[in-house]
């Protein structure tokens, strides 16, 4: 039994990883820190664990040793503490955004700061099982995703390596529920505010765009046009992804590259129906889910490729992809406590 | 021209006050007040008056006087103010809670603290016109309702009144959306855990029953049973009251009681349709109008009555119901700028 | 391994059969039917199954024997075909309202037809655990509840069982989403009229009354008012009731008569915090689960006793406590199957 | 007083002509038209207008002759009835597509079927008012335009007219609600279903993409790259556009030729702060108004422009933009009966 400790366990992200590894058959989760809430049940933040966990929060400065850690810090926070927390645990599974761009001078030039332990940077795995499995295995430090990137790169990363596309170019257009945004409350996500809203809160600049240029850098790094909305939902990210396909590449060697890379995937489905209502991905039905459905539609009227990819962004985007590189790197089998298939309707 | 001033002009209530009167022809808004946006324009927080408006904040010491002031200040503040404010204008309508209530002793009891300035609850009118007409008329200050309260009010006052109630006493259960928490973040209106919700808020002991058992006591305070439920929506209220009918007393005796009394008035609908989707009251398609919409059935098993009512909180339910008020003080035909028919579908 | 077949699969109960099963390790579903779509994929018509499960439809006429049969027809079909069907299972558990009542009078007085096969009512358990789980060990022909009937009857059992009740009456106030009418497209569910509505459907003649009185009469029948509105939501149904406590009953022996009965059950949970956004149940964070949360508030200024009860109309109030009847009636841990803790933020 | 009749105003589209024309004080609603509702209130199908409309609906063999005709048919319809039509008002104004292509071989091309009155093509203006503002004054038979294609085309519009772009290509990705699909129940409309759902419904081959490509040829036809998805919204749609600036163009220069097209328009807004919530057009604040908000950013790493527009599909995308080119053709001023300001919060 693996025994697993949660830092940062009241946000979403940590209640995620602790509604997933509360059931995870192969692991035990012994604490959960919250400086905030020490002391209380972790029910009353999360209440959906209600009978479910007995756990009390603690604070950091009480964390024991253990198999593996999750961090699920705010930003900023993980890399001014990885020195004093890479002894506490074999495996360190950081879900921010502290570790997962390899090149240092990414942080100034995206985040805005520069790097506080970079020496770190390339002892990270960036933890996307479908990209770097090889690597988890061997890993002891492991960086999750940004959910929008994850979305983003799953879709395209067969095109990509598979050297299908006339340019090494991509549009993409995100549409994100008010969970990414954290459980922090604010103007901007005030009930009255937020609902209902379509908000462009990010046409450019999007700090997820140095994953998605890292990630899908077969060769040469591509040029990645990304814009993010928010839109009515607490869940689910949807990316709608333009390129353009080589001469004489049509729909039918697509899905040869696609069943290449993730015929075998376990949570990689390909969607893409004749008729029904839904025939291309959808993230509503993947809430509580780690797949990342894929789908993608080939104008008749040119070369371009428009590519849906979607997933719940604190599962496959977050905490359930760090479950799946965990169950990777213990050598488990990866689909381990991720089983739930999703609702319809919903 | 009628000169008004909106002291809180900033929140829900004062943005609702300021997109009605700058389309009322008898009207003109002078001066608008906020303390934390004094200088900015007001469509900087009310983005749907961008291009309809030119006025700046200003603060409270600014104010000079004008014909009419609404004050939209949250609860407490006016009845700390009244003193100062009441030379400003020649009528005053107040929006918060603070003068709703005739019996001083009601603030300790269902406000928990003593009221500050209990000599002017006397000369307050309770601004429901389908109730009080006559006497705002006369009245230079003039007290909103409870947006729960108007809604329950307006759809059990003729029952009350007409005595054709086996016993007074109700039982209502109030479905509200998110805007009549006020425009202030908190938790428990961040969207990730308020989207979707359908929260028992206060299932007994909500402020606004003082309001209704002062409002239909016609010769004695009947027994009100109030629950409020806050559900998926961002503005408007559904209320389902419960009474019991005397003996003999049939729907149609029902319709006539309704139509004695609000035959006449140009805001209240009695909607009650055999066939259909909108059979009965529907906040949602009441967003933006001052309509209060009225719907009874009769359980064929016995003498139970139920009774909807909806508006919308913030108009019916405040802003709207204020300026119907004004038009009765001043001397307006009683809809004028109130004439927003609603939307469908919305 | 119990073999299962499941008639009727492509509605919304059956595909919530379908998601609970697939997962069930003693259980193994066999067979699913669905006329209209008899040879397509069960994930054509249910998406969140896609790569779970690679079953077909077939017509019911090509059912065979299994050991337990759960029936999601349309009401009124399963009475006229139980003939036929029960000789396919050991154990019938019919999702139908055709069974739930033992009263053949009942059927022409709430649903508006004499019942077809009124000699099977009495053979039938009315399916909660909860309330006859000694009976559904011994039964051979199981129904399951109204999704409204079962969080009225739950919410307000202890109550009415250990006699704290002044009165045995009772105002119930639910409120449904939208799965709970079915999959089959009306004008009243089309989107741009359902969404955001919250709408009256059943002021009064719910038939899910007929139920509440049944399961409620321990010693006489109870009288029951009940209104039913829909709201926006999917999933979900929560309850509001009102009942007086007898005089000198105060919430500490509210608590022990509800702990007194459920304070062992895996499903029903006791919501009732002083603090928190979650203080009372909330349908929404039950999605997908099997739980049926209970909450109550005295009101401080009389007798009134204020009941919350929430459940996921599909599972606790459908499939799912069909499946937690299915491991009473096989002798397996109750809560095999439906361990799905639900989702939070959602 | 100008006379008015909507033919097929049971509809959307025809619901929205009508509560739009009720309070124009320009015109009169002489006749609304509908076959399957003939003889009933139209508030009977727009409940919106209980007591503001005693219209009943007539069928369309009884229609007179008036000022201005109204059509709402569904597609298709307009053609096979234009004959017949034409000499009933001195103004045709058709809401359907079956008009809006001047090119007669676009029809088979993106709808599939030849048209059936190609002659009338060329007599019909293309009518929004920002473009053809001269030619909607002279014509009698105006055409609205899609709801997409509006946002799209007056988001864009400024920047292929003034060559300010690198490329005549553009990349659009448009954001919808499900008014848009009609008032006609489906399965894709069921609301179970399509509650929450972000549904890639036309990835490529959108039929609103040939209008886009006509009203932007400046000279020589654009190359549109158009994708559609359907969100949680009632009315709303929001473009996201991709566009690439020449050398040297800057964000400054971009304003000028925004303000140069759109300076005087009453109903376009150039929505772009540097701070607050709404820093770029949200649909949601626009619904009943006739409004086209317009946002952009010039992406700081390359010479890539993000457009933003937002409209309400059924007011400046259809029905208002109708009434507003009504008001132009016939002289009265633009901004007539289209005041409505929209709500904050909604």
């Amino acid at each position: 039994m693996i025994t697993v400790g949660i830092v940062g366990a009241s946000g979403y992200t940590g209640g995620e990883a602790l509604r997933i590894l509360l059931r995870h058959p192969g692991a035990q989760i012994v604490q959960a820190t919250s400086e905030s809430n020490a002391g209380h049940y972790v029910y009353a933040i999360h209440p959906n664990l209600r009978k479910q966990c007995q756990l009390k929060f603690i604070p950091i400065s009480e964390l024991h040793p253990c198999d593996v850690l999750f961090l699920c810090l705010p930003h900023g926070s993980a890399m001014r503490r990885i020195g004093q927390l890479e002894g506490m645990a074999k495996t360190i599974i950081d879900l921010s955004a502290d570790f997962r761009l390899r090149n240092p001078a990414d942080y100034p030039a995206w985040y805005g700061h520069p790097h506080e332990a970079p020496q770190y940077l390339e002892r990270f795995v960036y933890g996307i099982p479908e990209l770097h499995r090889e690597a988890i295995t061997r890993g002891k430090f492991i960086t999750g995703a940004g959910c929008l990137a994850t979305t983003s790169i799953l879709g395209l990363m067969p095109l990509f390596k598979h050297d299908v596309l006339a340019k090494r170019e991509v549009f993409i257009e995100a549409k994100v529920g008010s969970s990414a945004a954290g459980d922090t409350p604010h103007l901007s996500t005030h009930h009255p505010e937020r609902s209902g809203s379509v908000r462009s809160f990010q046409p450019t600049g999007h700090r997820h765009t140095a994953e998605i240029v890292q990630e899908l850098s077969f060769g040469a790094p591509p040029t990645v046009h990304f814009s993010a909305t928010a839109i009515e939902a607490v869940r689910g990210v949807l990316t709608t992804s333009h390129v353009f396909l080589k001469d004489g590449i049509e729909e039918k060697d697509v899905w040869k590259v696609y069943r290449a890379e993730y015929g075998t995937e376990p949570f990689i489905r390909i969607v893409k129906e004749r008729q029904g209502i839904y025939r291309y991905p959808e993230p509503k039905i993947l809430a509580g889910t780690n797949f990342c459905d894929i789908g993608f539609e080939k104008d008749p009227r040119g070369s371009r490729l428009v590519v849906m990819a979607a997933l719940d962004n604190l599962v496959k985007g977050a905490a359930g992809n760090g479950v799946q590189a965990m169950n990777v790197a213990c050598g488990l089998p990866e689909t381990t406590g991720l089983e739930f298939p999703g609702l319809h309707p919903v």
